[in-house]
């Protein structure tokens, strides 16, 4: 009896540090889980460099099983603090936490060769935790609500974008198809006018017949141009925001019953009556 | 008697299932019909794939031909309904419906060679069909309202750029022409101040003198800085836009039953009768 | 006597012509002379395409000589028509419409080779005329005193710009210098630094060292993030025009005289009196 | 006493002149240290490219040597003006100011290399003391106050970005590693990443797989979407700042001398009196 509620309270404890953020030791627990997730990762980033890999592979492996383990005891941990296991295992970190120690195990079993060291860069996506950080940053916030608002504007941005370079690359294909052997089909070539709407211009597909040219320049001047759309509309919904923080002022006049007031008046403007 | 009656009836069942979009049917035809379009658009690029077409051709073959017979019902059907044919025939939509299946007919007649396989890629070109779903919605119509208010600013803008791409690229060419193979003409060094002003920047043809590479720096923070200039013009309209819907204050004079009246109006602006 | 009055008249009724645009008359010269301006840059660039220039020199030739004595005409009339020849002369249009003829004369007295071919390109500095058109209109009106209100803050920012680029490619130059050949000067590795703030990326140049390309990201970023200055500078003096002629309004009420009346207003909304 | 008097008289006066921006000695000497650090700099670039380094080594060292000379004793009076030399030496300016001087010197210590002369670039990082000009002007003011007011939400989009790019840089290096040897480690896909987002796509390093290509168009959508957010942020606080200073109105409160009344206030807000 008493070891289950020793169980029991102990379990919370450990949930209140992992799962909650309030207690100095959560923040204590949040902030080194953080340092440990960029540290795995920079492991995973300098293991991927070729020269690094031959020079410092075992030392890099050490360490590397030394992260795998810890987020193997972490990731027991959330099972076992947790109520409710089953939903962390399904829900979105708990789907990336088990993607960042599972590719360690199962190079083991199968005898891992390049492939499994590559699909470990899948602890990247742990990083996404530092994103939790950002939830409790009220200017955070307020970017997420004007990027919110303008969503469905953004979206409908974006199909036309999408039609757009549909057939953008249909007549390019149409154009340069024959001649130029880098314009060898209609995926290929929307890429081409996606890498230039954009303005990236990697310079990998280049057209080479004048009318090809003439076209291209048009698509760049029109992807130079309708960038100010989804500019426009960020923008438009900041302001907007900013502006309704400012004008949340629902102080009315006993007097005259007008409202407008500033935060810091005293008196209606309107009668002079005190506020 | 009957029959002419008969025919009428269906004509113009038909008619409000293809033409209209507010009965359920309708709405299906639309959607299916995408879902159509889009397949077809697919099929048609993963054609253009070389290695594809060597060895799916012949199903990808038959499911064009397929869809060729689909678009050609729908055509006649559209024909067949419609109360004004030759307006229907001669309107934008009806060139691009006729445009997507008349390369598939021609390409019989004619032996169809590659060319007529390219052609057949103007079927992308009904994409724009979606484009009517837009309409329907109320963020794809402000932003339609924005544009189109912008859009003699825009124009101006674009005719600047024009004249300045134009004087660019002459100059460019006087300096590096003779020394630059790859600026070895007026229209492909405009083609090259395009490129750079609106930071494309394919790489394809670049300055090798260093008076040419000074200007070409110009051009470059130049582009940098007045790409600002359409994006404040968006901006501005978006944001007027969204004002002018927030100032549009459902008070109406009981006396002139009017709208549009101030926040901080005390009397109806238009038959001074107290709101 | 008569003579004189006559040859008066006529200067003063060709200077109408010329460099009034009131008149239909003045108009009907400005769009021809635009025309004119417009083909014969056209065929300075058809001209300076070799494939062109070999099969269709002659013509080309004859064109050009046509549009030389036709400026050469409209030269000297200018200069007769004007009552101050010197200050026309020694003008920003005049020294071009100068410069739009001069080339071609200097051929002939210099056995013009090549290079005058390529000097004649200056022929397109004449295309400035059109922006004379702009003037007129209001809209292009707006945008200059938007752009004129935000040219002291774009100034500070440009200088800013260059500031970066200079350290920017003294660092890489310290860092890529040894390494990498492209990088062989500060000059140019100012260049780089341009082509990478500014977003255009040629790719001509690019960093091979680690550290190198770990700077160059961050230059990148730092391009991406600070194109928003001049973005939001422009779009700031936008806003503040529209809502300054959108306020001004100084039609003040008699009664209460309060102002801030619409421009639809009939009645003060404060105080019900009319306007 | 009177020499120790007369030590400290002059000194001052040099403090004043060299530190002070308000006295015409003040500025006039200020402009001249900036027209010898720009000319310092020009000499350092023009010195860094080969063939000038070839042909006018002797002269460009002898310059070079005069400015450093010239940076020794302005260093020197720094130092013996100022009351805190040690508070000088180890401030922003004082360190860039002995950076720009000591590479000359250890350069002939050292029998100076190559690597010397590069280091000597450093001097560039004086081109900060035109900064000190910027701060004098108002408009330069405004944008730094906007520029500071946008720090907090710039710094989190930036986060966002750089957890983004090394998301899409894992993604990326599991998608081309193995077939495109470009894409060899984690870091240099992070790096093709930033390229590509931030549109500057130099094409050093492109997809080749239809895998790889699909997933960098959406790089590119994605960046050439959220280039929106920071413009949209500097752009909400430059209007924001512009519609402060506007409603600054001069309108004074006689009884409590209070100022920033609305335009349309009859009473003082703070004291209830009429204005």
């Amino acid at each position: 009896m008493d070891k289950q509620r020793f169980a029991d309270g102990l379990r919370e404890r450990i949930r209140v540090i992992i799962f909650e953020a309030d207690t100095p030791a959560g923040r204590l627990f949040d902030l080194v889980l953080l340092c440990c997730i960029v540290a795995s990762i920079l492991v995973v980033a300098v293991e991927s460099i070729p020269t690094y890999q031959q020079r410092y592979g075992d030392v890099l492996l050490a360490i590397e099983w030394g992260f795998t383990a810890l987020f193997t005891l972490e990731y027991l941990l959330r099972l076992f603090s947790t109520p409710r296991p089953v939903r962390y295992m399904t829900s979105f970190f708990g789907v990336i936490d088990l993607l960042a120690i599972l590719p360690a195990y199962l190079g083991i079993l199968l005898s891992g060769g390049h492939g499994f060291m590559i699909v470990r860069a899948l602890r990247i996506l742990r990083i996404f935790r530092i994103l939790k950080l950002g939830h409790f940053l009220k200017e955070g916030r307020q970017l997420m609500l004007a990027l919110r608002a303008s969503f469905t504007k953004i979206s409908i941005f974006l199909l036309f974008i999408l039609i757009l370079v549909t057939i953008l690359g249909g007549i390019m294909y149409l154009v340069e198809g024959g001649v130029n052997e880098r314009f060898n089909s209609i995926p290929i070539s929307i890429y081409w006018a996606i890498v230039t709407l954009t303005t990236v211009g990697y310079g990998d597909i280049t057209p080479i017949t004048p009318l090809g040219q003439f076209l291209s320049a048009l698509v760049m001047i029109l992807g130079y141009a309708i960038i100010a759309v989804p500019t426009g509309i960020v923008t438009g919904e900041l302001i907007n925001q900013s502006r309704q923080a400012a004008a949340i002022t629902t102080r009315t006049c006993k007097h005259c019953t007008r409202e407008g007031h500033d935060v810091d008046a005293r008196f209606c403007k309107f009668c002079g009556t005190g506020l």
